[in-house]
C-alpha cells in the first residue's frame, strides 16, 4: 500500500466533570487526509482544502507529528500529505487533533503498523504542541483510540479506553466566535476548594461507572463540572440558555467542548440528539449568534481508512 | 422471623484517590450482631461485648441508626439489639459504620425489606453522625451495599456499585496508636492545586474502568493519592515504610483506610496478600509498634445473615 486516504474525526475534549482528562471521538464530522509514501525522507504537505493553514513541514502540525514518527521509524522514505479540511481552527472540536492523530495513523497504517497506538498518541501530541504549546492528549487519544478514553497520566502516558454505549449521540453547537485556548486556560484558577475536588472526581467516577454498565441516567448525573465550566460558560454566549434549554429537550448532559466555544451535549438515541439540536439552534437564532451545528454517533473506531481509498 | 444474627463488616473508606467517595467491604473482620423484634416501641441495646460502649440508644451509634429507620416506618413495635464488637473503635476500618450498618439492615430484614439499600444507608449515616459529627456516607455504603461502593454525590444521596474483580484481597493493619477521625481532618487544606485536582480524577476514572475490566495493573496503577496521604501520612509511624515494603512484596497499592490509623493494601491473589502482610509485620516490628493484622477476600455481600441464627 502506497497511498491511503483517511477520515480524522473531530473530538470533544473536558467532558464536564473529566476536565484535562475524558475525550470522545466523533462521527458525523472530520478533516479527510491523503497520505502518500515518498521515496524522498522527510513530510511534505503538498495540498490543504477549506483552510488557510500553513503549509511548511515545522509550522503544520501534521507535519510536525509526522516528523515525531519518523524519527523513531527505520523507514527510509518519507510521506506527503493532502489534507481536506472540514473542521474549523479554533472551534473547540479538536481540529489540530484531527490533523495530527489522522496523519500519524495513515503513516502507521502505510509503514504495516510498527507502533501501538499509544506511541502514535505520542507523536501526535507533537502537533497539539505546536497548535498550543501544550502537548495535551485529550484530543488526540480519542481521535486515535475512538470512543471514550481517558487520559490517567501524562508520566507516564497512560490512556484507558472506556466502552461506549451503543445509543449515545453528541450534538456540538460552534458558535462563531473566537475563544483561544490560550486565553481560555489563563481565566482558570489554579486552586480548587477541596470540596469541589471531591464532587468532581465522584462524577467522574460515576460517569466512568455509567459508561461501562450502559446507564444513560447515571451518565447524565454525572455530567456536571463544578470547577472549569462556571468560569469559562462565561466566555460563551448563551451557555446557561443552551444548558437549560438542551436538558429539557432530553440531554442527558450539557458542557462545554474543549476550551470552547463549542457546546456539546449528549443523549440517548439519534432522536433526542436532533431534538436538542433544534433547541440549540432556537436559543442562538434568538440571541442573534450564528452558528454551525453537528449532531453525530460516538464514534468508537478513531481515525479509519475511507472506502474511496486508492 | 423474629430475630436475626447478622455480621457486620468493616470497612475501607478513602481508598486512595477516591477520597470521600470510594470505599469497600471487608469479609473476615467484622462486628457480631443479634437484632430482636420487640412488643415494645424504641431501640434498646441490650447487650455489648468486646468494647466498652454507650447503651443508650441515643448514645449508640446503631440505637440512632435504628430509631432513623423506625421513625419512617409503620411498624409499631421495637428492637433489641446485641453487639459482639469485633473491630476496634477508632481503628480506621469502619466501627461505627458496621455497627449502623448492620442494625438497620437487620431491622429491614425482620420487617420484610420495606427499605431500599439507599434508604438503609441514609438511615445508618445517622450513627455516622453521631460517631464524628459528619453524616458521612463512605463507610455505610460499602457496609450495606457490598464490595466497592461510590458515594458520587450527597445532595440527592447517589451511591453506585463498582464491581469486584474475583482474586481482588486486601491486607489491613492497625497499628495500636489513636488517631481522631476529627483531628485528621483538621490538618487537611481546604484548597488544592488544580493540577493535583486533575491527576486525582484522572486516578478516579483508572480506578473504576480497572475495577469494571478486572485489570489488576490498571487498578494498581489508579491508587494513588497525590491529596490527602502525603498529608494525613505524617501523622502514622512507618507510613513510607510500610508502602514500599508492601509493593515490593507484590501488592497493588497502599493507602490510608478512612483517617487511618489503619493502613491498607490491594494485591491479587490471597498468596500476595498473605506476602503483604509479612511486609506490613516485619516493618512494624523493625520499628516497635504494635498492631492487629487482617488479610480479606472483599466482602461483596455486605451485611449478611449469620448460618447459626437463631
Amino acid at each position: 500500500m502506497e497511498e491511503l486516504k483517511v477520515f480524522c474525526p473531530a473530538t470533544i475534549a473536558n467532558v464536564s466533570c473529566g476536565f484535562d482528562v475524558l475525550g470522545l471521538a466523533l462521527d458525523s464530522v472530520g478533516d479527510e487526509m491523503i497520505v502518500r509514501k515518498t521515496s524522498e525522507k522527510g513530510v511534505f504537505i503538498t495540498k490543504i482544502k477549506g483552510q488557510q493553514l500553513p503549509m511548511e513541514t515545522n509550522k503544520n502540525v501534521s507535519g510536525v507529528a509526522g516528523l515525531a514518527l519518523l524519527e523513531k521509524s527505520d523507514y527510509q522514505g518519507g510521506f506527503e500529505i493532502e489534507i481536506d479540511k472540514k473542521i474549523k481552527p479554533g472551534s473547540g472540536i479538536g481540529s489540530s487533533a484531527a490533523s495530527s492523530a489522522g496523519a500519524v495513523w495513515a503513516m502507521n497504517q502505510l509503514l504495516g503498523k510498527p507502533f501501538s497506538n499509544l506511541e502514535l498518541v505520542q507523536f501526535a501530541m507533537q502537533g497539539e504542541k505546536l497548535a498550543s504549546d501544550v502537548a495535551h492528549a485529550d484530543n488526540v487519544a480519542p481521535a486515535i483510540y475512538g470512543g471514550f478514553t481517558l487520559v490517567r497520566s501524562y508520566q507516564p502516558l497512560d490512556i484507558i479506553s472506556i466502552p461506549t454505549p451503543e445509543e449515545l449521540f453528541a450534538t456540538v453547537i460552534h458558535p462563531q466566535i473566537e475563544i483561544k485556548t490560550s486565553d481560555s486556560r489563563k481565566i482558570l484558577k489554579t486552586t480548587i476548594t477541596l470540596e469541589k475536588g471531591i464532587r468532581q472526581w465522584g462524577n467522574v467516577g460515576g460517569l466512568v461507572a455509567g459508561l461501562f454498565q450502559n446507564d444513560y441516567s447515571l451518565i447524565g448525573r454525572s455530567l456536571q463540572d463544578y470547577i472549569v465550566e462556571p468560569i469559562r460558560s462565561i466566555l460563551i454566549p448563551g451557555f446557561d440558555a443552551i444548558k437549560i434549554n438542551t436538558r429539557e429537550a432530553g440531554a442527558l448532559g450539557c458542557g462545554i467542548s474543549g476550551s470552547g466555544p463549542s457546546i456539546f451535549t449528549l443523549s440517548k438515541g439519534e432522536h433526542t440528539a436532533l431534538q436538542v439540536a433544534d433547541a440549540m439552534k432556537e436559543t442562538y437564532k434568538a440571541i442573534g449568534v450564528d452558528f454551525d451545528i453537528h449532531v453525530s454517533k460516538i464514534n468508537v473506531e478513531g481515525v479509519k481508512r475511507m472506502t474511496d481509498d486508492r
